[in-house]
């Protein structure tokens, strides 16, 4: 069987102005690419009818579905249905199952707002559409197959379109296909993105079922593995070589598969192994612990932290000798290392991170390079500091300092070595 | 003169599998509206040349700018300086001095990354274009003009292609147009967007130049006051009636002008007051200290903050008494209030903020409401407990009360009710 291939149109000139992302398009890319059918093309166009008329008649000349989403909402610019009933020769037809549901849905939950009429244009619907029920909205969504195309309508507020994307496209499409996509994602830190690519790339091109596909962010690399086949099983069979062989080839730097973040496979590890963590922050400034504690249930590994941005700080509640301060500078491995330890000490935790460096854009007196930043971890028995070279850019010294004390933290509980 | 229209074509295989949303289309779509350019559609597409081509086609057809973002970086399937310029008829032409600013990147900020051949593909460009450099990564961007439209590529990472938008594509859009755009944006902290529009709805609709529009975003509001004119001066004219009949509808709630956010805000009155501030951080966790951090020079006015997660670490390194919390509870005013005083004294600072409170996703030992916060403020004469109501997402608890901090000091700094 030939795969689909669906084009997405979002309507709403709010998407023009810039004053809302399209999420939408990202929400309906994400289950159509979970069922294998293809999207080639998001197009976006404001609540205009010629111009949307132009993006069908595009579309139609590219793609087997057209999922539009927004524009079906009560007022004078929602045009979507009567646009894309006109584009395909279909009536819009009264329907009263419809209306009734839009007028129980005002009664129940909006009783203190009056229902006006324009609410029941909603219930006008193509005729012969499948009809999509609104959990959360008023508007229903449609599909009707003409001109051979399928062409489904959701609602725009991103909620609404969600649950129907769950509820009624989902079961919608899947009886369309026969194949079946699965995925996972495998995340490194350590190495840079044309680095991986570097070791990966002959190797990648050799891939059409599954692919391999690299996408850097914020310091990381994640490789995307996909696979098509005719059920779950067979997908992770065709996956499973591919994982190995990228395990292999970049060795200890890959810190997880469909993990979220670094920060959540060391709180996974801590708990699994009933050990709690400090920090001390210089230069993160509580970036380390406020990464740590968006994560729910954090509180029980993570103790606390002290955000020492002054010297004299570091001193009085962490306990790094003043001296040492004076003698080897603020931002020194000895400093880091006494923070560490500090931090371990002061809330009676297994592991203690300490942090110190120049986030920039200016340095301190010492007159180090902004970018220089040193990162020790404590332990009862041992201890461990990195000084690497972080881009000197605020942001990037900050987020490259947490992560490389996340990375610390995986690499001693795993058993692996945790300087490198 | 008849005004600009554009077109945004995003390319990126990532953004058709729904790995991300379509930020770039966003962010540019911003300017293009406050330069009064016209978007009436968006593209995406993947990393495909046949089909990028098709989009390029189709938006030659109806725009007379084409900006795209993304496919400029070093890997292979980058492709889209290769397909734009093919598609005009330029050629590509390798340019010394970005050749040597990349093997400068490289030298400078990533001295342990060996830097690969393909990193200078980055170094073609279109014959003739102008080069937009990337003050944030390597790839530049760049603007050519050909058969009578304007080609504008700009990098796909959001960062890279807002900081290019803010420092060469705005300066380049501006000398197209005969008339200028100017505009600032009103933020306001302490009232909802619904409340703010209510206030406002019907002056704004009597507004068609300047026009006036809310944004709501982390639990803020803003409103863009924008102004089409012959020059700065005649547009700021136009605007200042409009910014005088918004505070005086708002008041007090409207904290700030064309500032960036609630924690700069507070960062300039602290710098000008020379005054300096500590925290004691619980359920938003290094929240707080971590977004007064972001800015540059910080250190300045922010001394520390003990995050204190654990029950015990509020007692030894913020001193507040045991019996207080057994008594009242960690999440209560007396503790919030404690933790203010403690932070204040053991940083030696000059306000010291306290933040206690339930984030979820589950309430603690004492069962108390998820949303619960109490957030505290500290100086040597006087101090002040707030407790809003915050609805129950782990996410906007922390935001909120961080929030909420930064307008306590706002308003203790100039001279307004802090309890308000």
């Amino acid at each position: 069987m030939t795969s689909y291939t669906a084009e997405i149109i979002a309507v709403g000139t709010e998407l023009l102005l810039g004053n809302t992302a399209n999420t939408d398009a990202q929400d309906v890319s994400q289950l159509l690419s979970e069922l294998g059918i293809n999207v080639f093309f998001h197009t976006v166009v404001g609540d205009n009818p010629e111009r949307l008329k132009q993006a069908v008649n595009i579309a139609k000349g590219r793609a087997d579905i057209i999922i539009t989403t927004g524009g079906l909402g009560p007022t004078y610019d929602d045009l979507t249905k009567q646009t894309l009933a006109e584009a395909f020769g279909r009536r819009l037809v009264f329907n009263e199952d419809v209306a009734e549901q839009i007028r129980q849905f005002f009664a129940k939950r909006l009783p203190t707002m009056k229902m006006t009429d324009n609410n029941l244009r909603q219930a006008e619907l193509p005729e012969g559409c499948e009809i999509f029920h609104n959990c959360v909205g008023t508007a229903p969504g449609c599909a009707f197959i003409a001109e051979g195309k399928h062409i489904l309508m959701l609602p725009g507020p991103p909620r609404e379109c969600r649950e129907m994307l769950k509820s009624c496209v989902e079961p919608y499409l899947r009886k369309l296909s026969k194949d079946e996509i699965h995925s996972h994602n495998i995340h490194i830190f350590g190495l840079g993105e044309s680095a991986v690519e570097e070791k990966l790339v002959s190797f990648m091109q050799t891939l059409r079922n599954p692919s391999l596909a690299p996408y850097a962010k914020d310091g990381e690399v994640m490789l995307r593995l996909t696979a098509k086949a005719k059920s779950r099983d067979q997908a992770e069979e065709l996956m499973a070589p591919i994982k190995k062989t990228v395990r292999s080839v970049l060795g200890d730097v890959v810190y997880g598969v469909d993990t979220n973040s670094l920060e959540e496979t060391i709180f996974a590890l801590l708990s699994s192994q009933g050990k709690t963590i400090a920090a001390a922050e210089s230069c993160t400034g509580g970036l380390f612990s406020k990464r740590l504690t968006d994560i729910p249930g954090s509180s029980n590994v993570f103790l606390g932290s002290v955000v020492a941005y002054s010297d004299r700080s570091k001193t009085t509640l962490l306990g790094v000798p003043r001296k040492l301060i004076s003698e080897k500078g603020a931002v020194s491995q000895e400093v880091a290392l006494a923070m560490a330890k500090g931090a371990r000490l002061k809330f009676g935790a297994n592991i203690g991170i300490g942090i110190t460096g120049i986030a920039g854009p200016e340095s301190d007196s010492s007159g180090q390079d902004i970018g220089t930043v040193f990162i020790a971890l404590s332990t009862r028995t041992t201890s461990y500091c990195r000084s690497p070279h972080i881009y000197n850019d605020r942001h990037r010294v900050r987020t490259s300092g947490a992560n490389h004390a996340f990375d610390m933290v995986r690499r001693l509980l795993t058993g692996l070595p945790v300087d490198a």
